[in-house]
């Protein structure tokens, strides 16, 4: 199969080797026990929703199917695996394998939520059925790309709720992780909902529309900060929005207007002023009056400096005039956690004679505890509003929403907690769809606007209170009844002897 | 002149456009006012050291100067710069700017801190020396790659510290910010001082040791751990680490000692075996009880699992007989401080008479007055221990350890905060050395590992109060008295005229 030299994202081809080293030796280990061709069934998803909220934006999986598209092992990359030994000095890796790896190609199906789709904890994001080799090869790009991507996705929805209708733009590039993470949280804040981004490479490759001001070197570079506007407004008479903090900010103000009204005698308007540091609240204010009284009520004032949801609504609730919002650090680090726990985990496997075998992980912690079988999520909406979502085992039972007058959903860590849905006037939908069959891809293709407007519909669909940015409530999110009760019995029989597996009576795939 | 298509980094020639729009802006505005070829300097520096600690180690200038020796803006990237329009639709970049840039190259000079070098608030990381236009847009590539390097490097330093002679790995690539990121990371993580990586990209590129256990899927793809552990330790009999807490934790040690005496009868001794939940004290301490017992005392146990420098501190203290530390999220993400503010700010520009001209940026907030000059630091050793370092103006004075039997060391935010420093016994050296000549690469060349030796040997010359993890001890380090009362005189000039220049009386460069 001819495999494209460079992708979209500008992952290259040699990035196979951008994996823990123990996924190539157990992908070793499958190969020499015999083992690599079973059919398994891996999720992927998160346990706990970061920034204190209740979701997750899921996103990343189109990057990351570029990369599948793309994955498998040059000469380069096996000439410097057969270099590797472990203690003693002998080889790791046999040549045999490598050979194995050199004509290997993804042979699985991969099932995904769509990006800009909205995730509650446990609900499969990403559901792998493939060889075991297979699926064991893609996990850590898999978790690499979309637990970065859907955790700053998450973060910039929250930067969008809290702005309201007003223009977010990300400013990020500066402080993020390199120049391919920068892409990357470009990518995703757009997903999760800002208007706009200064990375011009982002807007490039997604057609995320380019924004900019100017810096303080520009005003530094004058011999005095009148001067400096005029010769950008002269250059930029339609796109000038004037950096006034680099000496005073009040008096920055008063050269902003004073070139504004150099550009009305061109026929242009002065189209915003921005301030970068001190109290945004006063200086906005002050500002703002300086603005309209010199005639300028359609200048724009465009506030930045370490903004994050929790600052803008303070921002707002001081009634600050500002109505731009330029959003960097904060948002591209995710800065107050900058890690989504995304796991990958083992949730069927064939035995050797061909019978699926149901796998869980147990653990003291019921949160670490992971849900065997071949999950979906059912989402249940009234009225268009999300009232519940459920977790369901594809091979041994049927949709929820399609069985019965209701639908009963368990909590997955705390079974106490249960939610009964009426299904009168409900309205379910599956949330994984088809990302690649068989090895090729049929999916994850659209345009990053269309997933950043799934995030914004995503939004609207469920109560504000279950979005709000402190203390949120929950959303009934779980299990079915049937997979609460087959993944109980699982767990004690497990318990009991140490193996995790029981032969699964459905021979569906 | 010709430009390789990729760089040992993996960055890409298209990388151009990774940059913020004002950058590009900016250059079409010194561009179109004929300011384009002014000699400008600039200093990248930081303001305040992340995690509660004095200090930063220096990463990402190699990383930087393969982006910059590739940097040239393709057919393509004018093509894309071409279609950007401003309110009213009209172009943003004109014909002859985007002619201009396909014929530009990069022409400056640049000194930098090389890699692994401890480096304290204000210190020039990077200086600058070139066209202002050619300094302009390297600014946010330069910004995002040692940014972010510095960030994790330092981290990984504490972690180092913490560890003191323990084995440390780095194992954080599906927490990390993409593919690219987690290459940065491992890459910045080795430098700050951990001994190995389970990133095999990582390990190919930069020679670092890889390293890795298996999974919890490993044991699950089996019908029972003890069968899971003998497969894997037949296939690695020299090199296995047994991960021991997929069910039970307890019982997995005593599975994974009789998987060991299996070893042992083929000639072959269990490495050690890995918890990854649970409490690590407890646990560790049980397993080595039970392989003591058994006899197996060489085995080592590995701990991971979210730890970070306080965890494994506090897990030491307990004497928890953990011999590896597994270290991942925490690390790659930088968790608890996930940005460096590093900064990138013009200190003087020629004026239109050719005649250098002195900037700064003055702030209400003394730490955000930016240091004019073209500046260096010298550090004062004595008896092989760092005792003051001084940054100073290397056109208008001399060097401070050069001149006169003590160097005064004035701090940058409280000046009458100053340390005495007799210069008898005291050797100084610069820390800036060549990077670019004339936009030749000359420098940044040497290997992660020379860089990382160079952090060790960093962090054994400073007293250890100065890098204690939990309110350290300050260290001496600030401004010549020369450069400490030019700072001033420019201040109070620039204050009364709202313009930042003063002509330079020097004509050196």
């Amino acid at each position: 199969m001819e495999r494209r030299a460079q992708t979209q994202d500008g992952e290259n081809v040699s990035r196979a080797l951008a994996t823990d080293l123990y996924q190539l030796t157990m992908a070793q280990g499958y190969f020499a026990t015999g083992m690599a061709d079973r059919a398994s069934i891996f999720h992927m998803f998160y346990r706990s929703p970061p920034f204190g909220g209740r979701y997750v934006v899921a996103a990343g999986i189109g990057s990351f199917s570029e990369w599948l598209e793309t994955f498998c092992f040059s000469k380069d990359d096996l000439a410097f695996l057969a270099t590797l030994s472990g203690a003693g000095g002998r080889p790791l890796f046999s040549r045999s394998f490598l050979d194995y790896l050199a004509r290997w190609r993804f042979r699985g199906s991969i099932d995904a939520i769509p990006e800009g789709t909205i995730v509650f904890p446990h609900q499969p994001m990403v559901r792998v059925r493939a060889p075991l080799l297979d699926a064991q090869l893609i996990e850590t790009p898999l978790l690499a790309i979309v637990n970065h991507q859907s955790l700053i996705a998450t973060k910039a929805s929250r930067v969008r709720l809290a702005a309201g209708d007003d223009e977010v733009l990300e400013f990020g590039l500066r402080r993020a992780p390199g120049l391919e993470g920068g892409l990357a949280a470009s990518r995703a804040a757009y997903i999760g909902g800002v208007d706009a981004t200064s990375n011009v490479l982002a807007a490039q490759r997604f057609s995320i529309p380019a924004r900019g001001t100017h810096a303080h070197s520009w005003v530094l570079a004058f011999a005095d900060e009148q001067e400096a506007f005029l010769a950008y407004a002269e250059l930029f008479p339609h796109n000038s929005v004037l950096l006034v903090d680099t000496y005073e900010t009040v008096r920055g103000v008063r050269n902003a207007i004073a070139v504004g009204r150099r550009l009305r005698q061109q026929g242009a308007e002065l189209l915003g002023i921005r301030l970068d540091s001190g109290d945004l609240a006063y200086l906005a204010g002050e500002a703002r009056k300086l603005l309209d009284e010199a005639g300028f009520t359609a200048t724009k004032i465009v506030a930045s400096g370490d903004l994050d949801e929790h600052l803008l609504c303070s921002l707002k609730s001081q009634g600050a005039p500002i109505d731009v919002w330029g959003v960097g650090t904060k948002l591209v680090t995710a800065f107050d956690e900058p890690a989504l726990g995304g796991v990958y985990k083992l949730a069927a496997v064939d035995d050797e004679q061909g019978r699926l075998m149901e796998r869980m992980k147990i653990c003291d912690q019921p949160e670490k505890t992971s849900i065997p079988g071949c999950l979906d999520t059912v989402r249940l909406k009234r009225d268009g509003f999300c009232v519940g979502d459920c977790i369901f085992d594809t091979l041994s039972e049927s949709r929820p929403d399609r069985d019965g007058g209701a639908v009963n959903i368990i909590s997955v860590t705390h079974p106490w907690q249960n939610k009964r849905v009426t299904l009168a006037g409900i309205s379910g939908s599956l949330l994984l769809e088809p990302l690649f069959v068989d090895g090729q891809r049929v999916g994850g293709n659209e345009s990053v606007a269309a997933m950043r407007q799934r995030t914004l519909d995503g939004l609207a669909g469920f109560d504000r209170t279950i979005l709000r940015l402190l203390n949120p409530h929950s959303y009934p999110a779980g299990l079915s009844e049937k997979l609460y009760q087959r993944r109980e019995t699982l767990r004690a029989a497990g318990l009991a002897a140490n193996r995790h597996g029981l032969p699964n009576d459905r021979t569906a795939r």
